[in-house]
């Protein structure tokens, strides 16, 4: 891991570079697509029998080692030869950078413009610009060719490779194929159930699907606020959050310099960025949600749209009529949005001007192709306001306004909650699919305790993996500081981390194809004691590794036929092999052994001949029986 | 929290006590039981309003500022006067301690024995002797009126504050009563449906009970292994378990000095603690699997049954039969018990000298008290090897044993697994319960995948919250280090901690009629930004601060109305505060807000007279209306 660190220019950011321990980058093309280049991760075994491991990778060039990284020049703008095909956009001078853009600091204390700007596209009359539109159109588009490659993660040869499907999870009515193409691609997206979050103006973008039918995503927030961060830390957590697997991340910065950090982030960012465009409206006032208005909340939206922001939370359910439902909770209104949105709403006693300009809300993102992200303004702060009324009243307009938004060829997934105890989330789901038309959920959490401050990255990687295998598209993540302060490095790996392995549980659990192979590579590994390839098919090398070493920090322990838990003289794994080899070997000798595995196929015959439940798998009895034999 | 360190005599182990942050150890006694002492911790709040908060509370006297904690001495023998007044037992001369108990040890390198040892007690004929014999009797035992009270928790008081009972979980055909009674516990013991594991010969213990309709408890393992960890660290282990919620201990020692090691660990422990006897019974014969005889079983079955070991993981289900069942497994037999007596099976072509000899198994135990914990010796260790033909052959065989156990007179449980992806866990709960007549379950995770060394406390707390949800009795943790080495303190914390979360999801999950008062207690100090209270109504106040103070560290920062998340002029919940005030402002004043609220108690009136599914809350928003007016 290096850091690109230029000493006499402290205003570019400085990331951190090189590969995951263990691990090169690789690119592959899909069949007849030799322009479109799909990055993954490709892990090495220290077994010459073993083949190399492909995973899934969000990272981007950071993690190449062949890759030239300059983060004042950006990353390479690969899809905009794409969006110039299509044809039906074009540039234009955009909006001017005003002063309050930056929360109108001056001098010093304004973060530097990123250098390397390019004009902004933007759509032209009816021509379709989202991927929604092009969808529904009949038409796929490179961005779901990628998607597709991308999701089979090399699917054919590994199921090849294992010889049969080894899925059997439960999917709640989800419809996974065995296969990905990009004409169901294109489907889920035409029917509203899947997004590609893909700005015109983000053509730095990897892109990348959201959809119940795809593998469950991750989502990382980052942001400064008013009381601690910098520009350089913001695009550094960015990196550093898609280096650990984010799918996307999510810039919720307050305070000074949210246009020019937005910008930095933008600009090197391969995943798709998301924000919520009424904190900075919000800025732009001074921080009194009364004194926002329509014209200055449109304002931000076009800004942003023309940065490139991927998709943006929209808290247009929180209507007036909702805001007295929430007066008794234990929790109010945690939701930074639906309490700005809600304050507004009592003070001007006039429904919500997000609700009411939701269709001029449409035709501006539309036209840039930004996907929404309609907000929970009304989630539960607490176990105690979970499901509760202003929720799911919340809801019921969540779907009222995606059928709006898909009537204007916007692309639309829905936000969840929150704070839920185990026994009231799958309700979530199931609601959530039916009021909004299947549209993809993306949920906070959930998590299913408020006692455990310090470990709600838990509490709610509970939640998050129970509701992403019932359908959640896309999870949230939780840091450990919630609740309690600002994530720093650390909590930022450990949120990522956590919720990366909830999501692959779901997978699992929801019986996606492939998901199990790493879970038998990583087994298979562990049987073998191989420990150096336990610890790189792991999500964290370096912290299995870490740990590892604390007790056996010696190279030789690295090859080493027992690990400290039980020694070498008592080791459970190595009694197993030697079972195995006990067994093999004694028939070789014709020894006594013999007798044993003769006394155990009649053992197994006599219990085919019962048919007795408890040997239902006489079948798997003979083939154990073979192989000992 | 303090060390006691006694420099001039390194023997004697060094434990941490003194009070978890914000609380001070109470002890309660049920009615007409003045002389049964509950130990509660109770949790001081800052708002004068509040009351003190109670808390179930395993720590022992360590946690108690006015205890003497002399370890060298060992804690008072608080039941040794309720197990001589109801009779049936005798003292004598017990076993000698052999070289072999130590490992053969000796001089300097053999650890000096507890120096305060009374004679063991054991029944006598067929007098009552377990708490299953006395409960079949239908006698109330004073460990039966403890646990009552234990359970309860304050319970009525608390619910008769709340004015409603909260639970409103899903319980899937448990039978959780509102209230506990002493002859509820009494009939559940009958029934096989709960345990109180309860040596007589570990009088020290705060008797605590395991069963589906009672708080779901969590397990921490300690024990040295031959390449790492000494005496004194074991002890200390075992209250740094308890003080952060471990309900029982597991001393899964092997290696050296494994007797002095567990009777210190027994003479100071106020939990029960659980070993697997067949680890010692292997270091007696060179660690030689193969050598194992029924004799030398016996023989250290009796020497722990001695010593109070209150259960015993026994792997009398695996079966010679069921050996070939795992040969094809992606991780073979990966509990250490289960390959022992797999090899022991194999390489004398008999079945196992525990199925044989069961029934003398239960004959010893029995006179002692020491619970079954049948263990799983099959589990899977891997997501490939879950719900396979070998687990489920040895958990019916398990079903047949716990049948005879309980017509010998003894306590049962039965382990469970194990690696399970989240759809199949269920089945292994429905299994358990049907196959063995719904002994208490106590499950390890399980793990929701294997792709995560480092975060196993995290892939397998997923997996633990919800079978505990769906009727498990107690969670044995796992720590990060799980694969990878042993725990050290803080690992052991983490593991602890995380259980405990994971314990409380599943009992608001399951609907524990008291469980959710500690959210809404949390929720509301969070709400109120009372920062103390937040840190100390959370599992692991110390943690909280620490985090919080990262970013906030001045003491004034302790009742700032905002956290670092969010920032001084921008804080969400800070919002809700402020609409509720307005709201109540105006009012008085009779501004505007009295419009907008006649405006909301019409369309309140609208939308309970349309009944519509959103609105079934109406009285809920009445309510609320009320509440702004």
């Amino acid at each position: 891991m290096n850091k690109i660190t230029r000493p006499e220019d402290m205003m570019v950011p400085e990331v951190t570079t090189g590969p995951i321990t263990g691990s090169t980058k690789i690119y592959s093309s899909p069949e007849a697509h030799p322009d479109v280049k799909v990055p993954f991760r490709q892990i090495s075994l220290t077994d010459p029998d073993e083949p190399t491991f492909r995973v899934y990778d969000p990272s981007g060039p950071y993690t190449d080692d062949n890759a030239a990284i300059d983060v004042e020049q950006g990353m390479p703008r690969i899809r905009e030869a794409w969006i110039k095909e299509r044809g039906g956009v074009e540039t234009y001078e955009g909006r001017d950078i005003k002063p309050e853009d930056n929360g109108n600091v001056s001098g010093k204390a304004l973060a530097r413009d990123f250098p390397n700007k390019a004009a902004p596209f933007r759509g032209v009359g009816n021509a379709p610009v989202t991927q929604y539109e092009f969808a529904k159109a009949g038409i796929v588009t490179k961005e779901m060719i990628y998607v597709a490659h991308r999701e089979n993660l090399g699917r054919a040869a590994a199921l090849e490779r294992a010889g049969q499907a080894v899925a059997d999870g439960e999917s709640f009515g989800a419809a996974i194929p065995e296969h990905i193409t990009p004409e169901f691609v294109r489907d889920e997206i035409a029917r509203g159930r899947a997004i590609i979050p893909a700005n015109i103006n983000h053509p730095e973008l990897e892109p990348m699907i959201i959809g119940r039918n795809f593998l469950v995503k991750v989502n990382a927030n980052i942001g400064n606020s008013a009381v601690t961060s910098s520009v350089e830390e913001e695009v550094e957590k960015m990196v550093w959050a898609i280096r650990w697997g984010a799918d996307t991340v999510m810039d919720l910065s307050t305070g000074r310099n949210i246009h020019n950090t937005r910008e930095w982030i933008l600009r090197n960012s391969p995943v798709p960025i998301g924000t919520v465009p009424i904190y900075q409206a919000l800025e732009k006032c001074g921080g009194d949600p009364v004194k926002l208005t329509w014209e200055l909340y449109r304002d931000t939206l076009i800004e942003q749209c023309e940065q490139g922001v991927d998709y943006f939370t929209i808290h247009a359910g929180v209507r007036l009529a909702y805001v007295p439902l929430t007066a008794n909770r234990v929790t109010g209104i945690v939701s930074r949005g639906g309490s700005i949105m809600a304050k507004w709403c009592l003070a001007h006693h006039k429904e919500s001007f997000l609700y009411e300009h939701f269709a001029d809300i449409c035709d501006i993102m539309r036209r840039y192709d930004v996907s929404f992200s309609l907000g929970d303004g009304l989630r539960p702060g607490s176990i105690a306001d979970a499901n509760d009324a202003a929720q799911f009243a919340e809801l019921e307009t969540l779907g009222e306004l995606t059928k709006i938004a898909w009537d204007k060829g916007c692309q639309v997934m829905i936000e969840g909650p929150g704070h839920v105890p185990m026994h009231k989330i799958k309700i979530n789901m199931d609601k959530q699919l039916k009021s909004c038309g299947e549209a993809p959920f993306y949920t906070l959490g959930p998590l299913t305790t408020d006692i455990a401050p310090g470990y709600d990255h838990i509490t709610s990687g509970i939640g998050a993996a129970m509701i992403g295998w019932f359908g959640t598209a896309m999870l949230c993540y939780v840091t450990p500081k919630e609740h309690l302060g600002l994530p720093n490095r650390d909590d930022v790996k450990t949120g990522v981390i956590t919720y990366r392995l909830a999501a692959h549980a779901a997978d699992l659990a929801k019986g996606h194809p492939a998901a199990q192979l790493r879970d038998d590579a990583m087994s298979k590994a562990r049987f073998e004691f191989r420990w150096e390839d336990q610890f790189n098919l792991g999500l964290d090398p370096d912290t299995a590794r870490a740990m590892h070493d604390e007790t056996m920090p010696k190279e030789a322990h690295k090859v080493a036929h027992f690990c400290s838990m039980c020694g070498p003289k008592f080791c459970s794994m190595k009694i197993t092999q030697d079972v195995r080899d006990y067994a093999a070997k004694t028939n070789a000798g014709k020894s006594a052994m013999v007798e044993a595995e003769q006394g155990m196929a009649e053992m197994s015959e006599k219990f085919r001949q019962m048919g007795s439940e408890v040997y239902v798998d006489a079948d798997k009895m003979k083939r154990a029986n073979d192989a000992l034999g």
